[in-house]
This record gives structure tokens, C-alpha cells and sequence, in this order.
């Protein structure tokens, strides 16, 4: 009797030959059959493997083939109608919680059980996140394939609960390949090169903290920078400059989130944020017992493209305080948030509004998205169960005084220009 | 301003003594409104710390008083019916996929997302996996609680999802505190104490890997315990035995999976055993390019009962082999899979019934089962995905010439016996 | 051109043979030609591989053959009598610290740096310590091996020095592989089973700690068990009992260490109690500030064999309190120190001897060595250093009060029998 | 009785303090006097504080006063005068080895113990090496340090031997910490910045290794770089090129190491690069078995200044390579060796001269050095033994026909000119 491992290697080898079939093809139609196989075969011996050959057929084929796929995927892959059929009338019978639970089932697409097989692949989680990316990246050109996203949000809420998640802190001592994701990966203030980074991870009065998941090694989901300062800062270019001096942390008294970045596209829906500024706060204050204030500085990325709105093209300076509070303060979506997408963050996990500062980042991107203008959002924690409440009920946005006044003077600015 | 770190302990003592106080009612009903409450704020600031008060809180009741809060969410927490109705309604005029899947998640319990919300908790999921323990016990007794049972088993599919897993090999460096659960977990052949394990982890002709989830750190979720022999064993006497040599294994031409055990009650019907044994003949036919057959040696545990059932009480020596070969291939449940739950499992991963084994089970458990009965299921790689579809489709048992000459011998036995 | 690396695999090949040829014969002359190749040809290529070699020849000797070489090599590499010889002359005519400087070198054994060669053979530090542990079994009837021990004291002493010792707490996460030696090594109070190691290591309230040294890994030097207690103990048994209460460790005030073991005999006469106290005192310092005593609970090996060289072999109950007190404060060996090990050991260490506890061990073995008594060294940090000199230079044994009045005691009774 | 921990913290702080105020007096005096009570003091309690704060003392003293420290422990810390000269006496009337030992032991330094003492603090080792850098630094000037300086060199020799060293592959999941050294310490082809970090050690085809000691983390102490490739390369252009393409590794033929650096100048005597090589070529032939040759792509950096001593400022075209062949051939140093450091190095090795590559490395560097001359030695490990033994005895420089032949050129050349 042969080596039955060496078989066992020749049956896997079938069966990723069968996807670099799939593959010569650039045909999805195929996919969409193989697809149908992984659902057919419940509990079937090959289920790992003919994951990992989809997988591996999806990731070879070309854009155009791979959109096919997707849409084909979102469109032909949901419920069954006689099962569905059959559960509704079942439950318009009884309109019993039984009844209930089984139209949950008889109702859920395909498609959904459908990514949870390809999941059982060894290393499945980053081909899913990059076949979710790809669905974004048409989902505004392509509505049908809405259907699909909606499955992988589901599934992605699910397995990226906060329960599953690792705070880790990034330093010096990380491996190079995830600080050069971190470089990559930073949206708010471009760290230009290994010397930027290294001021933001390796200084004494410097922190870095990212969210990891067991299936996403090495791949960062979003992190925080902080910097641990004497007082609430005013401007982004201190924080950032090459030759700061560094304050022992032992002395510091505000820790400032001033940088927040998402990591992984695949992954949008699906929060973290809130959670990570919980637990970094957590983190913090054990280790540093003097710190009193924690609070971001924060760009105000809508606010150029409001006032346009407005008809401001040019405000005067002394206008521009008042014009960024009465934005923040009272502009609101149509659906009710703020306009502004970081406040509608920080005001929904209930920090305030706390200053509002000009001139305070001077770089191309400050100046074209906001007049230069930053904001601090403070975390203090005997108000944020309350801020937030009212926030989520009223829309209410929490502001000191200081801003408060702003507000005041802009509508006086305004009661005059009208 | 005083240290908002110490503050934000300040909020979470406050919740937690809000948990306590539920305690201290022993009062069911009060966990239920806090469920409610959990529920009901999407995004809240203090989901976190309010989950895990309400875990400590539920650990903290008495047995009557769990059973009472598992009833009440088993039964009080399903779709919201007027949702539901609706949704309802508007498939019904549509027949839309959009529909059915509005439909879908209209019908979801709120139980399911109860579960959900309560793992975002650090560390939650060994509570979860506690809580769904206290559920079974009552569950056959306590048909109401079949729907949240649901609901814990949808989830533990989708995060215990083999994606997820990590097979570790266990043995003789792994921590005693991971060591000290196989003992107690091993559910075949009992490990008497630490000389026997050592002898079952540490031979260098014995293995044992478990899988782990991140989840449940230092938990094994399941276990199998290998040996690497010369030929297919007929006994489990020596490969138990205290002083038996070992084999260089670099000469093995068998390995025998000789028990394998689930650990965690609290995942019961989450499916790990398939997927276990596969990876581990991978693992182990990279390891010992010699291995040329992958065997079990697995008892028969229904074998006496159902002869009892038949009205067998003590069957002759002659007698013994056929009776259990027709036990194995031909007693089938009303539901059509074999009655044996061995067979069902090795059957249906694609194994073959290879071997009936006389007198391989001394002890007294081996006895009381099945009449000191062993069998060999074969995994022969060439035929495992033929042998799965022909039982999955068919009920067909994949048996050797062997087992079939037994078969028959039986049937005229019978025959003479009619 | 044939594969290289094979090549070099041959030439190990080859050497090894080599090493296998002298395992054939038997025969520690060969070895000791072997060594002498070794410390021939300084830079070599092959050296690694050559000290490998030797070391699998010396380690597949029988006994007697181990010896034979052990015997050359201690009195047949010393220095080159010529070499040594000008040198000598030299210092003479010049005195100088440089030529005194060339005499050590010159003067330095062949065999020192013959073991300095073979630890660059890889893992050979495991070998070169079992082989001064052969060398130290006959070292008493073979006072000619002492040559070859002081090369391995001296180097095992720099090699093990503090600087490179790594302190490790053991616990119930610890591999198995390291308990098992715990429970082997244990020197004091016998660990019985995997029990009572579980209750010495896993106890909230117990400690155990040991060093280790990168060049032997997986191996402790030297270990200490600890026991975190409201008050000073005066008997054993309750430390070890089974049933035992734990008492939550942030209320104890006293860390009682009642088991030192020394793991390696291979290197006797390297110390490491005396670190490994001090170490354990801080880290149990930082880890529980509410405690404020360390004493020891220590055997007293030496009382009995010593009273009974006083013709004292019986004591009355009253008696044995002063007779241990006189025992240990005043008996001295020939050469100064306390004729008790143990007592050295401590009082060596700067502790006090604190307390005598009558009826403290109840073993067998405990009755044997001192009927039954134990004591209390503490370890006071005011007065460590102050008694540590007092001892080395004139002998004096710091001791409380209550031990002064049993001397007191002693010397009347002693008064009144003669 | 108050926290005897908290009073342990006391006297260590009492000892720092005494270590503060020998920084204050910036008095190297006061460090020789705290030398010699370390030296004074066997077995003391306060040994390892005491040895930490002398090494911070002589941390926190300028350069002026490091040196006189140096200098008063290299000349005034010899062995005891009386106590050489009894021993001196005592050999001298028996010639034993016993007294031969006696005599090495009262020979050595006192320097050399105190180096041995000063390595009992914690984390002392990094210290020491610094020290000796500061030493070195001064040798040339100072011949006086010569002494103290051989104490070092003897010591980390044993320390460091081959048996604790530790190779490790340093790639992409490093540690940037220690990424960043290897951008420092890089000594042959500067490594520009990340970017070129990256090619080095991220791509299939460049490898990184080098070893590492346990007492001094995250500090390489000698590492090589490794390409795998087709053929023996002729330049290093290609090799170090940011767009070239790269070779699957398992159809790699050559593995070139193309620069060895060591990094430590502290440890400066203490050869690694021999046995680091060896065992690289061990690990590459497992992990890759296509490979057949192993060979470097070394500079020649004596060339130039050599041939200006010969009055060859610019050879013409044809004459350069003949020319570098009687270089490396021919042209020995006084003692005996290769003038040429590199040559040296691998001949020692065993290496054997195999080829002379012309206009090879184009850099600034390379050009002032040797004309861009580059060669390739090669480790066949055929004969690698026999090429050793045939340099270490008679200094035969083992080369390919290829070179002999421009050696022969080369004296043509020469007795023409002549």
C-alpha cells in the first residue's frame, strides 16, 4: 500500500488543479458553479480544500471576471424561494417566535453561507476582506451588489466582535513589516519616512496602539497615536516636529489622540474606533497615573466644502473661529448627524467639543479641507454615558462655553450679513 | 482637574456595582431588564463594561435562578412581530431577494444579537461557552430553551468556524495547566495520571493534538491521541501499556488514532472531529514520509444495547464478530444514519469499517459496551470523498471484505436462527 | 559540481565516524589523543564538529574508560614545563606585571582550555556539565581528578556567573518537562506526586522560583519554594498540609522560603543561593508590598550526628531547645565556620538566626537529622550587611534574643552536668 | 516592623547614592578605591548593587577621567607581589603541576577578577563593552592599557564563546530596533536607508544572519549577507540593484555571502566570522539543496595603498588584474600572513582565492581601495580542511588555475618592467 499522505497530497493537488482550471477559464460562470458545490456539500471531506482552490481561482482572475463573479454572487445566490415561501406561510399560521426562527433561517441568502464555507480555508480571512474590497470598490457603480455587502458586513460584525480583538502597542520593538503597514496605513497626517515614524513609536512622551485579530496576523485594523503632553495642544506641527523636545511621561498630565487611522477598507462598517479610544484610555491611565485630560486634536474635514455650500469662499479671520463652530455646532445631515464625519465620531462616543483652534495645521491638505482649523475633542469620562446619550436621542452636540460663544457670534455674523 | 483615567474606573466600579446588585437580588427578572437595556443602546459608551457586569451577575446566580433568566431570554426575546409583519408583507407583494433578505433579519431573534452584544466583553467567551453548559442541562427537559440553544449554536458555528482554529500538538513541554485538562478531558480511555499521560504525550512513538481558538485561551477544544505503530493494532491493551517498547517512528507505517475527545460541553453539535483528523494526517504525513495507513481503534458503544434491543443477551464467542459486523453495517436509526455514534461519526467523515476486533477492550467499560469489541475505520485517502458521498446520499457503509464476509455469515446465522 | 552542502554534511559525516571509531574501541587513550588534536590546531575548521565528536565519544564510554580519561586529562594537560619554565625566569629578572601577567598565561593548564574548546561544540554545555558530575563521583578516591575539577570550578564559575542567569517564577503554566525536574530535584521536602507539586507551585499563596542558564535550557540551577503567611511559622506540616486554607496574598506579611534545592551537581561549588535569595526578596517586594518579614524555615541537618559526638543521644524534651541553640551558635568546624550546612549557608548570607522551633518537622527524616527541629533564619535588610561581616570575619553568628537566653540555658545545664 | 522590601529599596538606593557621589567628584580615584572593595569583598551581600553602581558611576565620568580610571586599573591591579613570588618560589622547588596551577592562579590580575565581579550586576554586559570600546580607543596612545586590555579580551573570549552564541535570521518581522543597527553597523556596502534595508533582507532571494549573545539583547554581534543566485557574481552593482529581478530561491545555484560586518568594537579579538560562516552554509544547504556553490563577492581593500608602496599609482588596464593576483598571492605581511585583511580572513577559513573581477564595484569606495576590484573566495568543502592546515603551516595561499595564471602574467609583467 502506497503512502497514503502522499495521496492525501495528490487529492488536494486534484483539487487545485480543478481551480487552476477555473482559473485558465476567466470564466466566473465556473466560480458561480464551484460556488454552488461548497453549498451543496454539507459536512463533505473536502470542504477545507476546495475552499482554498475557490479562493485561490477568485484571487487569478482579472478584474472584469472577478466584478462578474461578485454580481452573479450577489444576485443569484439568495434564499430559496419554495423553502421561503413555504416558512412564510408556515409563520403566518401561528405568528409564533418558533415559526419566526425558522423564516430567520429559511431566509437567509445563500450567499451568506456561502462566505462562511470559503472561511473554513486555512488563512481564508484576508482573501475574504480583499474580495470585499473589490465589492466596494464598485458598490457605487453597481447596486446589485449591495445584496452581497450587506452579507459581508453581517459575517464581519460578527467574526470582528470586540471580544476577538488585540490591543497591542507599537514601538521600536515591532516588526518592520507591520510599521511599514503603519506607514502606509496612516490617513490624518502622512508620516514621511522611517525618521517620522520612528519620533511617533520610539519617543519616551509617544504612544501607538492598534486593534489585531487572530485571523489577520500582522495586518493592523485601525490604530491611535498619542502623545503625551503637559497641556491640551493647539497645533498639529509641534506634535509632529523633528526636534521637539521630549517630556518625560512620568510628567505629563494630557494624553492628545491626534491621529486616527482605519486600516482595512474590506473591513469599513464595522467599528472599532470607539472601542480602541475606550481601551487605550484604559491602558493610559494605569501607566501614566498623572495623566488628567485625554483629548484628540482633530482636523474638521468637511468644513471648506460646507462653507462653499454656504457661498463663503474666503471668510475673514476673525469670522473663521465662529464659521468652524457654527459648522460643527449646528450643521446637520439630512438623516440628523453632523455634517462633519470626525465629529459625528467623536460626538457619538461622547466626548465634547471642546476649542476650537486656527492656524493649527498649516500643511496643503489643513488649508484645502478646513482653513487650517483643528479642533480638540475632550474624553472626560464623567459626562460621556451622558453626552452620548443625548447626542444619539436629540442629536445634541456636547460644546464648552468657549465654543459656545463662537456659536453665538457667528449667528450674530449672520443676523447682520442677512 | 482630577485623573479622568481614575474616573473612568470610578464609571466602571459604578456599572459593576450596578452587576452586584443584580446579584444580590438573586433575581432573574432584573437580568432580563438589563438584557434589554443592552439591547437597546446600539453604539452606548459603556456596552463593554455593562456586558461583562451582566456575565459576573449571571455567574453570580443560584442554579434555579439561571434556569429561570435562560427560559425567560429563550422565550421573551424574539423578533419584534410587528417588524416582522410587516416585512412579512412586503415579501409577500414582492417576492424580491432585497425582500427576503429584509425579511431575514427582521425575523432574527433578539436573543441572537443578545449573545452578540454580550461577547464584546474581554474575555466573554468562556462565560458564553458556561452559559449555553447550564442550557443543555436543562434542555431535555426544558423544551423552551431549544430556541436560544439555537441561537448559541448559529454563533459557536460561525466564531468557532475552522478558519479560527490553531491545531497545537501537545506534549510533554506543554504547560501542566493544559496538560491537567486532557486528563480530565479524555472521555475514551481514561488517563489514570500523570506517569500514563507522560507515556501517551511523550514517546516519541505517541502524539496527541488539540485544536485551540483564541478565544478560550489554554482551553483545547478537542483532542486526538495518536500512535504510530507497525501494523493496524488489534487491542488497545498495548498501546495503553506501562511498559511496552516504543518504536523509532521514522519506522512507523501506521498511525492509529486511538481516542479522540471533545472537551467542551458548552459547543456541543459545533463540529471540530472532521476537521481535526484531517489536519492531523496532513501534520503527520509531512512528519513520517513512512506512514503508509491511517486507522482508528474505536470502540463500539451501542453495540450491547442494541443487541439487548434484539434480544440478545450473551451472544456465543462464534457469534460475537458477526453480530457486531451486522450491528455496524446494517442497524440504522429512524432518521437512516447507523445507530452506532462512532460509526456515524468515522463513516461519515469517509472512513471505512475495516477490521471487528475480538477481545480488544478488556476493561470493564469496553465490557459493558460492546462485549470487549474494537473496530478499525480505515481513512484511505484514494476513496474518503466517494466513501462520504455513497453515506451521506445513500446511507451506504464503506466495509472491507472482511467485515462483509462477517455481514453474511451474520445473515445466516439469522437465517437459521428465523 | 555536486551539491556542496551535502558535501559538508559529509565532512561532518566523516568526523563523526571518527568519533564512533573511538566509541569502538573503548579506549580513553584514543579520547585523550583526540583532545590532544583539539587543542592543537587553534582556528581550525572543523573544530566545532571535532568537539561534537568528542563529546559523543566520551558520553558512549563505560564507566571505567570515563575515569581512565578523566585521570589523564587532570594530570597529563597541565602547562608546558618548558613555556612555564621562561616564563618563570623572566618574572624573576623583571617582576614587572607585565611578565607576571605572561607567567599566568603560561602557567595556565592545557586542560582549561581543552573544556574552553569543546564548549564550542553546539549544546555542549549539558555535557560538560555530566562530565564533572563523573569527575566529582570519584573525586574522593581519586585525589589526582582534583587538578582537572579546579579547571571546571574556575570556568563553570565565569560561565555561570550572575550576570548571565536568567530568574524565572514556576508555576502551573510551566512545561511539564521543567515541573518533572522540580518534583526530581526537590532536596528538602520531598514533593510526593503531581499533588503536591500543584499545591507548592499553583497556590495563590505559594511561590517557587529558580534560575536558569541560556547554555543549558529546560534545566534549573537551583530553586526556592516560598509560602506567603500572616505570621512566622513553626512547623512544617501546616505548609505542606493538603487540606490547607490559602490566605489571599495581598493580606500576607511574611514570605517564608522553606525549600532551597540545588539542581546540578555538575556544579557544585558554583553559588547561586545567595542571588537567588536576594533576587526572589525583591521581586516579592514589588509584587506584594504588604509583606514585612522573610525568614526561612529551615531543617538542621547536623544536630543529631553532632550531639551524639558529645555522647548525647537521647536529650530531654527541655533540653533539645538549648542543645540546638548551643549547636548551632557555638559548634564550629576546624576552619571557623558553623559545623551545621545550613546554618553556613544563611548566617553566611548576613540572616539572623531567629527562632527554634521544638517538634517543627515530624518526618523520618526530620527525627533522624535533628529530632524533629527546624528554625527560623531572618532575613532583615537593616542589618544584612552588618551581620554578614561580623560572620566573615570574626564568626560571630547574629541571633535574637530568644535564642540567646537558650544558649544562656545550655551553658548552665552544661555547668550543672559536669 | 515596617516593609523590610521597601528597606531593601533602601539600601540599594544607599548604595546608588555612594555611585552618585563618585559621578559628583568626577574623581577617578575614588573608583579605584571602589574597585578594590569589590575586590575585597568576597561573597558580600551587597555585591551585585554594589558592582551596578560602580558601572553607573563609571558610565556618568567624562572621557579625561575614564581614561585615568583605565589606565590606574591596568597598571596598578596586577597580581599580589608576595603572594606571586612565595608561589613563583614554590614551583620553582617542585616543578608539579600542582604548584604550576597555584602559580597560574596567583599570577592573574586582580583586574580580571574585578571585570568578573563587575558582571555580577544585572545587565552588566553592555556596560563592559562599552568600557572596552572606551579603552581601545586610547590604546594606540596609551600602551599602558594594553594590559587591562588583554583581562577583556581573555574574558569575552570565554563568554562569548561559540557555545553561547545564537544564530538567527534577521528579516522583514524583525524588530526595527534591531533593522536599524544593521543599517548602522553595515561596514562594507552602506546600506542607504529603508528602502535598501528592505531588498536586503524582504526579497525571496537576499538573506540576513547573524549571531546574537544572551547577554546582550537585541545587539548583533557579526552578521553576513547572503544573495542567492545562478552563477558567482562579478560585480556587486547587480546584486545591490534597487529593480532587479528576483531568483525563486529553489532554483538558486550560488549562495554569495557579499558582506560580513562585525559590530561590536568592544569585542574587537573575539572571532566570529569563521564559525558564522559555517554555520550559515549548514542552514542554506537545508533549506535549500539546489545550491552547489558557496563563494563570497569580497573586497580587496588593501590593493591601492600596496601598490603606491610598490610606486604602481595607475596600472594600465591589462596590468590590474595580474597586478591584484600577486597581491593577494604574494604579497605577505612581516609576521607571515596576507597583507590583505579580507584575504587573511577567508583563506584562513580555508577558502580558496577563486577568481579576480575587474571593474566590480564602481563605487567611490571601491575605486579608492583597489581600483573596483573585487574577488571571489571560495568555501568548497572538500577543502576547506586541507587548504587551512596547507596556510596556517606554511602560508600557502590556495587559488584557482584561473588566478595562477595572472599571478604569472604578473611576474612576466614585472620582470619586463624590471
Amino acid at each position: 500500500m502506497a503512502n497514503a499522505g502522499m495521496r492525501f497530497g495528490d487529492m488536494l493537488a486534484r483539487i487545485a488543479e480543478t481551480g487552476r482550471a477555473l482559473i485558465g477559464a476567466e470564466e466566473p460562470k465556473a466560480l458561480i458553479e464551484q460556488a454552488r458545490t461548497i453549498l451543496g456539500s454539507e459536512g463533505e471531506v473536502s470542504g477545507t480544500a476546495r475552499a482554498r482552490a475557490f479562493l485561490d481561482a477568485y484571487r487569478a482572475l482579472g478584474e472584469k471576471a472577478r466584478l462578474d463573479f461578485l454580481r452573479e454572487a450577489s444576485t443569484g445566490l439568495g434564499a430559496e424561494a419554495a423553502t421561503l415561501g413555504a416558512a412564510v406561510e408556515k409563520y403566518l399560521a401561528s405568528r409564533s417566535d418558533t415559526d419566526a426562527r425558522a423564516l430567520h433561517i429559511a431566509a437567509e441568502p445563500r450567499s451568506q453561507e456561502l462566505i462562511r464555507r470559503l472561511n473554513r480555508a486555512p488563512g481564508a480571512m484576508p482573501d475574504l476582506v480583499a474580495m470585499r474590497e473589490d465589492l466596494l470598490r464598485h458598490l457605487r457603480d453597481e447596486p446589485a451588489l449591495a445584496a452581497l455587502d450587506e452579507d459581508f458586513r453581517h459575517l464581519f460584525a460578527s467574526w470582528f466582535n470586540r471580544g476577538f480583538l488585540e490591543l497591542r502597542r507599537i514601538d521600536w520593538n515591532t516588526p518592520a513589516a507591520i510599521l511599514e503597514k503603519i506607514i502606509e496605513y496612516e490617513a490624518v497626517h502622512e508620516i514621511h519616512d522611517w525618521s517620522d515614524l520612528r519620533r511617533r513609536v520610539a519617543a519616551p512622551d509617544r504612544q501607538l496602539y492598534a486593534f489585531f485579530h487572530p485571523a489577520l496576523p500582522g495586518e493592523p485594523l485601525i490604530f491611535v497615536e498619542v502623545a503625551l503632553t503637559a497641556e491640551i495642544p493647539t497645533a498639529i506641527g509641534p506634535i509632529l516636529a523633528a526636534g521637539r523636545e521630549t517630556l518625560e511621561p512620568s510628567r505629563a498630565r494630557t494624553a492628545v489622540f491626534y491621529s486616527i487611522s482605519n486600516c482595512q477598507e474590506g473591513l469599513r462598517g464595522v467599528s472599532f474606533g470607539n472601542f480602541l479610544i475606550k481601551q487605550v484610555v484604559e491602558e493610559l491611565s494605569a501607566a501614566f497615573p498623572s495623566l488628567e485630560t485625554f483629548v484628540t486634536l482633530s482636523p474638521v474635514p468637511g468644513l471648506r466644502a460646507w462653507a462653499g455650500r454656504q457661498g463663503i469662499e474666503a471668510p475673514a479671520p476673525d469670522a473663521l473661529g465662529p464659521l468652524a463652530a457654527r459648522y460643527l455646532v449646528e450643521a446637520k445631515r439630512p438623516s440628523g448627524g453632523p455634517v462633519d464625519p470626525v465629529a459625528r465620531f467623536h460626538l457619538g462616543n461622547g466626548a465634547r467639543l471642546e476649542r476650537i483652534n486656527l492656524g493649527a495645521d498649516t500643511s496643503g491638505r489643513g488649508e484645502a479641507q478646513g482653513w487650517g482649523v483643528m479642533v480638540n475633542y475632550l474624553y472626560d469620562l464623567r459626562d460621556i454615558e451622558k453626552n452620548h446619550e443625548a447626542f444619539a436621542e436629540s442629536g445634541e452636540v456636547a460644546h464648552s462655553a468657549a465654543v459656545r460663544r463662537l456659536v453665538k457670534q457667528a449667528g450674530q455674523a449672520g443676523g447682520a450679513r442677512a
